[in-house]
């Protein structure tokens, strides 16, 4: 893979750039990205060659990423489509979303493109190129939703991304997108709604309530997050998150209904169980 | 105040007690608790002067500050009734549900004794003394909620902690209860509710999710707090906690509706609210 085509310079895609560039010196990066500064600060870090449009940089690639929000990458594997790209392309993205993903590229694979879906799972509420960092994936999971890579590129991709020490496991788009839902994209929703709750609750308040505890700052941290990205994976996948959000709603309300009766002994045993769990969750490695 | 005692040596109490002895090096303190083990290292830190019973500790003190469970906090405060107290007494708490204290008191207000209601806002999901610190509560909120204390004696105490660089505000036990409600209460039930939707969902995944991102980490962190202590504030609490959560499912129905209909336009303005709302919170102080 001598040549590497990045459409989408934002936290994820420059974090990849870099991870590629420090496991391959001589391998050539070409982005694009609609924020001129994005492409600028990589190409003065040394680690992309230069900017391209994404037709220029699609058809030189022998590696094309996909590091937009879902929606783009879905259109780019459209726009694929009409392009006559390098024989042995492999055209692989980071979306969070699989199944739209892989729907997307179904004409693409029916032309005969190669295409693997990946999903670096260390998301952040910071955003752009310049929060970017070849340490930032370290130990975490990358998931793989293959379509139809062949065991070599599959291999060559991870090889590619050796510095990045990933642990990558593979799995369905379905069962990708499940697990996405309730460890990501559910806790995305509960702190938005939470602060959406929170803050003009405090502002109603005659006092200055202070110092906010680690708590609410930490419960509700994920709020920062961008919202138009977050606009896009709620919508780009809504099935399997509201069917978290209802599992979600179930927890509320047997909280709540053991309050409403004062029943001591089932918070006791709900709460315990979920401080068991929370416990449980620092265990995976 | 030259005797304290402290009944209860958890977090709070023990980082109470060693303010105080930081302030005034010859304030005898004396405490009670439950765990020997609390006693024991908070007098070989050199803190607290020895160990009493409940009734000898309260007996003798100047000042008493009960610094339990708030369940126990109300029984302590029918108990002290029985009990033949210092003249020129003050009593004290750091209970974190003001309305059932306000009214617990209410007898031993009757029969002269003075009672200020108090409650520094840093908890932590640490516990035991051990964890305490006397720089836990630097410049955060310390909120007091006056029964029939005199401005001498509030400033008294005030003075007495002075090492720990509160930031003292005055409000009503209602205000209080909505406030602590709102930004400590139901951001504890979110996350308890939150930890028991997804860790089982993670569990019955047939892959290693390997390390959990920092998003679900900090969303959940809080879930990790005492179930006992949290039963007793959800239980004693119920009413303005009931309130914050009906207005959490709204928020969170809002979302729901705009995912159902692929409402772009509506998340997005929500998800924008929140982000504003959630930089605000870092903006007090």
């Amino acid at each position: 893979m001598k040549s590497v085509f990045i459409n989408g310079l934002g936290l994820i895609g420059a974090t990849m750039a870099k991870i590629i560039k420090a496991s391959n010196p001589d391998t050539i990066i070409t982005a694009h990205d609609t924020n001129p500064n994005n492409i600028d600060y990589m190409v003065q870090e040394g680690i992309v060659d230069h900017g391209v449009d994404f037709a220029t940089g699609a058809k030189q690639a022998d590696l094309i990423l996909l590091a937009t929000p879902v929606s783009i990458i879905c259109q780019s594997l459209a726009d694929l489509t009409e392009l006559k790209l390098k024989d042995g392309v492999l055209v692989t993205d980071v979306g969070s979303s699989k199944q739209p993903i892989m729907a997307a590229a179904h004409h693409l694979m029916d032309q005969g493109v190669h295409f693997l879906g990946g999903h670096p799972m260390a998301g952040s509420h910071l955003t752009g190129s310049q929060h970017s960092d070849v340490s930032r994936f370290i130990n975490h999971s990358f998931f793989l939703v293959n379509g139809n890579a062949s065991d070599s590129e599959i291999t060559a991709y991870k090889d590619l991304l050796k510095t990045g020490q990933l642990s990558f496991s593979a799995l369905t788009a379905a069962q990708h997108d499940q697990l996405v839902s309730a460890t990501s994209h559910l806790p995305h929703l509960a702190a938005f709604a939470l602060a959406n709750t929170i803050i003009p609750e405090v502002d109603a308040m005659p006092i200055n309530p202070g110092i906010p505890s680690g708590g609410l700052l930490d419960t509700t941290r994920v709020a920062k997050a961008d919202p138009t990205m977050w606009t896009a994976i709620f919508t780009s996948e809504s099935e399997e998150l509201l069917e978290q959000l209802d599992h979600f709603e179930k927890q509320l309300n047997i909280l709540k209904e053991a309050i409403q009766k004062q029943d001591g002994q089932t918070l006791q045993t709900e709460l315990k169980a979920a401080n068991q769990a929370r416990l449980k969750l620092e265990e995976f490695k």
